[in-house]
């Protein structure tokens, strides 16, 4: 709890007085003002969580935060609970769809095991082995974890995210991997927005409309089993669980708090960001969220969020493909606004 | 008008019979079917378009058409008739908008110039020197160009994007530059998708309300002047003019002819390419519509034409900007396609 607390005392709204100077900036350069639209907005967004009016962005870290989930055990997902291990295995080896994107954009992935079900070898080259335990626990007949465990996962976060920015890491992105982990999102996205479960399950890795139906009922009934306190939130994410979404909610405080970017993924990743911004008012503005996902809710719950995705490609893959995209974006943003030519370095004329 | 006829000659539907293959390829790739959404059609198309299974894209070169335009003298534009030639040496010094985004995506930018009025040293690297006048006339009181110089700039625009795909380019992006190119695109637009101008004028570098009315006349002016026939797309294209509009068009034919992939920037580039499409019915499924523009009547005239682009980032530079980002999906979706493992390879168990 110590290192939450302190992380928390950490985070600081962003200097507004600096917009002015990026803005100006912006405006010198070689196009039509605010021609280059929302690349303009992230450009300054940077320089704003940075406090540097040229951000610097070249080194790039995206975790993929992995566990398993005991709510599989009601039937929730299209794949076998096996599969979360089989793919860390996959990220591991570079055949995953995001370490296909992350060799192309030049970001460093490193897989963290918060709780998968499996034995690791103990040095596993690109693995970060915190594991909290082998799976949550069933949250539809009881907590998914103890309040402690929650604590720690969110620290692993943390730490994970601390050492990666003290190795040089300047922009950060999350995502995920976990078997059943829509169905942990769905239930604590449910409690933080007040939005009917209903509208927010989705087919997740691919059940149909009667598996969703059966998600929407086993979240329904997580929540009268462990009645969480919305207004608790490191309580609900011990009740809802996610080991993996519990390491998200730290890796956003640490970014935070350390004045790093952090690029979120998808439906999943949205949670623990949520979790996050709501441990701390001034986190929201220090989070990039990159895409709308194809994921039944996660468009309501970004319009509750009051955020706007980057992109929106109609993917629900998860792993931080989507996250990928947007680091991608964040640095070109950040590129414009270091690396183009003003009107008067160009010799060009400007608007009379 | 023989390079054109030939060019036309070589351009053939794409063979959906490798559509099967492809989709089964993606189906056995490690993810839930259909979660990368946008970029698992992206790769598909690709795979049709150069008719190979396992594309390779690596070798990318975005051609900036530029030009000048005899209709600045209605005084359409925010900015001086001086800052075409001034933002090419611009983009040969790496200071642009785009030179910047193709840097970082690793995009050749070659810098055409087919029309404008400025005298360049013979040898300038970067800088193909192809003009075919100093401006177009104005089409406010005649046509912009005669119909053999439509025809030259087009074939202009196929010879140099033939000479680069020869040179090893496996996929093709296009943008613009020319004072005054919103106003031809408006005209052009208007003709070949029956939308009347009002709704297509944008304020292009940035006029306000006022300067975009008065573009709304020049263009109504134009259409009654030159009465082109919208059924005669070289006809129409020689009327209302744009030598860097002709160019992309040829850039267009070339790459659907040698299965090139090319991908368009924003309304100016639209209008190029909506001529090519015209000119041959499989052209428009060989092409890649990067991203909708912030320009006024980009989102109908995309509806009109019956694509979907990729991204929505509020830019309305031009350039080739949105091209260059629409390139990094390509270049993402053909990574996934050929570098992801299969569920057999990574030893993950498929969904039961």
């Amino acid at each position: 709890m110590q290192k939450l607390e302190a992380t928390l005392s950490h985070i600081q709204p962003v200097d507004q007085l600096l917009a002015v100077r990026v803005q100006a900036r912006l405006d010198t350069l070689t196009k039509p003002r605010g021609s280059l639209g929302r690349l303009e907005e992230l450009a300054l967004r940077c320089a704003l969580i940075t406090g540097h009016e040229r951000p610097s962005i070249a080194q790039k870290v995206l975790f993929v935060c992995c566990a398993d989930h005991g709510v599989c055990a009601e039937g929730v997902s299209a794949y076998p609970r096996e599969v979360t291990a089989q793919m860390v295995y996959n990220f591991l080896r570079g055949g995953a769809a995001i370490t296909v994107l992350a060799r192309q954009f030049g970001i460093s992935v490193q897989v963290v095991d918060l709780g998968v079900d499996h034995d690791f070898a103990p040095q596993l080259p690109g693995l970060l082995q915190h594991k909290i335990g082998r799976g949550t626990a069933n949250f539809a007949r009881g907590p998914a974890m103890s309040r402690d465990e929650a604590i720690d996962a969110v620290e692993t976060g943390i730490t994970v995210a601390e050492e990666a920015i003290q190795q040089g890491a300047q922009l950060l992105g999350v995502g995920e991997m976990g078997i059943g982990n829509t169905t942990a999102a769905t239930a604590l996205l449910s409690v933080l927005s007040g939005i009917d479960p209903e509208q927010l399950a989705g087919a997740g890795t691919g059940v149909d409309e009667s598996g969703r139906q059966h998600k929407v009922a086993v979240v329904r009934q997580a929540l009268t089993c462990n009645r969480p306190d919305p207004s608790d939130p490191l309580g609900t994410l011990a009740c809802l669980g996610g080991y993996e979404i519990a390491g998200i909610t730290g890796i956003c405080l640490a970014g935070a708090a350390l004045r790093v970017p952090v690029v979120i993924d998808g439906f999943i990743a949205t949670a623990g960001a949520w979790v996050a911004c709501t441990l701390h008012p001034a986190v929201k503005e220090r989070l990039i969220f990159a895409h709308l996902s194809a994921e039944r809710g996660h468009r309501s719950v970004l319009a509750a969020l009051d955020v706007k995705p980057l992109l929106d490609l109609e993917m629900r893959l998860g792993e931080g493909t989507g996250a990928a995209l947007g680091m991608g974006l964040v640095e070109s943003a950040v590129r414009l606004l270091n690396e183009m030519a003003t009107f008067t370095e160009a010799g060009v004329a400007e608007k009379p």
